[in-house]
């Protein structure tokens, strides 16, 4: 009784260690498919620990989207660094957000692909998340609009007074969008396609973004044709 | 006996009438959410006809699926004429999408949200659709380097040959997946903030990509800064 002496480890590590498995199952079969006995398996411990500690297949699953959001969104915030130009902290963060992709192929899986579709309280999580780097899009893209100010008053139109924001709220928030937009799925296809790095990635998305957005900000928009 | 005369459709009527109804359910309660029951009322059908035409659940998805993928290629094609310089043409194809998007999005939540995460044979028809409106914008970015080609001569960087392309294979792919990307949020976006027109969508897009795409092209790509 008792002669055979189990590891005892702390509890938040087995849990991280649950989470690891799960966020790898999840991510490789999505969310229905998934078994909680490959979980366990994968995790080195017993189906009913698992329910113990996680409490049911939902609530691991939005453990697992919880972690992988904080972890993802940590990593952008982290890797930019707020004194330098707009354009450098963009560089910065979508380097540190395709080497996060990158590295965490499967944790990026269950955020982009499986948390969405499977109505609350999993789409909930992941579009405080989205909404969250959206908004910091959001700002480095004002921030750089006032930047890019001075010079663009020289080339303002005809009849746009200099203080008129360059680019209104509504434009700087779908611009932001789209940005993200474009990243989430650079960040797929980067996980896909063999040979391609983070920094290429990165290195894609900021010569299409930026190069646009410069030109948008010293007032040099596309303009649409007149109908025909 | 027979005293009650029931209207009599053509099958392919009565099958469409079936499939809007089931676009509509999946779109606004996910595939695993929707009922069978509710699509056959929606339908105004009873439910064993339903089985009847589309056999099972599965086999009703995939068939909302397709008809919501061919739909929607058909509409950005058609939305695009191919004599035009091919900013016109990215332009007028961005006006369909959107425009598309717009009048069916439940359609368009089926194609972006439920579809890619239920597994086989859901993701991979509509990977099919997502790889031929990329390999679509990737020959359009070609076309596009391709004319602005001679432009690009006069300010292409020393120690590049006149005759090298000026966006290689792998970077033009790149684009087109982030110009996809790009769309897929934004159609999202206008599709849930009040006050923004496809119109406006695709003037945001395209103001975003090709400004930058058209530096790009004439070789004023953004250089990342050196390692520091």
């Amino acid at each position: 009784m008792g002669s055979v002496k189990t590891k005892r480890m702390p509890r938040a590590v087995r849990e991280q260690q649950m989470l690891d498995a799960a966020v790898r199952i999840f991510g490789r079969r999505g969310y229905t498919a998934a078994s909680m006995d490959e979980i366990a398996e994968l995790a080195g411990v017993s189906k009913p620990l698992v329910y113990l500690y996680l409490n049911s297949k939902e609530d691991l699953f939005t453990a697992c989207i919880r972690r992988e959001a904080s972890a993802l969104t940590a990593a952008v915030r982290s890797g930019v660094r707020p004194g330098l130009p707009a354009d450098r902290q963009l560089w910065e963060g979508l380097c540190a957000f395709f080497t996060h992709t990158a590295r965490n192929p499967e944790g990026w899986t269950v955020l982009h692909l499986q948390a969405r579709t499977h109505g609350e309280p999993f789409a909930a999580e992941v579009d405080a998340m989205r909404e969250g780097i959206v908004a910091f899009v959001t700002q480095l893209i004002d921030v750089a609009a006032r930047e890019a100010r001075p010079q663009a008053l020289g080339c303002a139109r005809p009849g746009r007074h200099p203080q008129d924001p360059e680019l209104p709220e509504r434009e700087t928030a779908g611009l932001a969008e789209a940005l993200v937009g474009a990243a989430e799925s650079l960040a797929a296809w980067a996980n896909t396609t063999p040979g391609v790095s983070a920094g290429q990635a990165a290195a894609t998305l900021m010569n299409f973004a930026w190069a646009g957005l410069g030109n948008l900000m010293e007032g040099r928009p596309w303009s649409p044709p007149d109908h025909d």
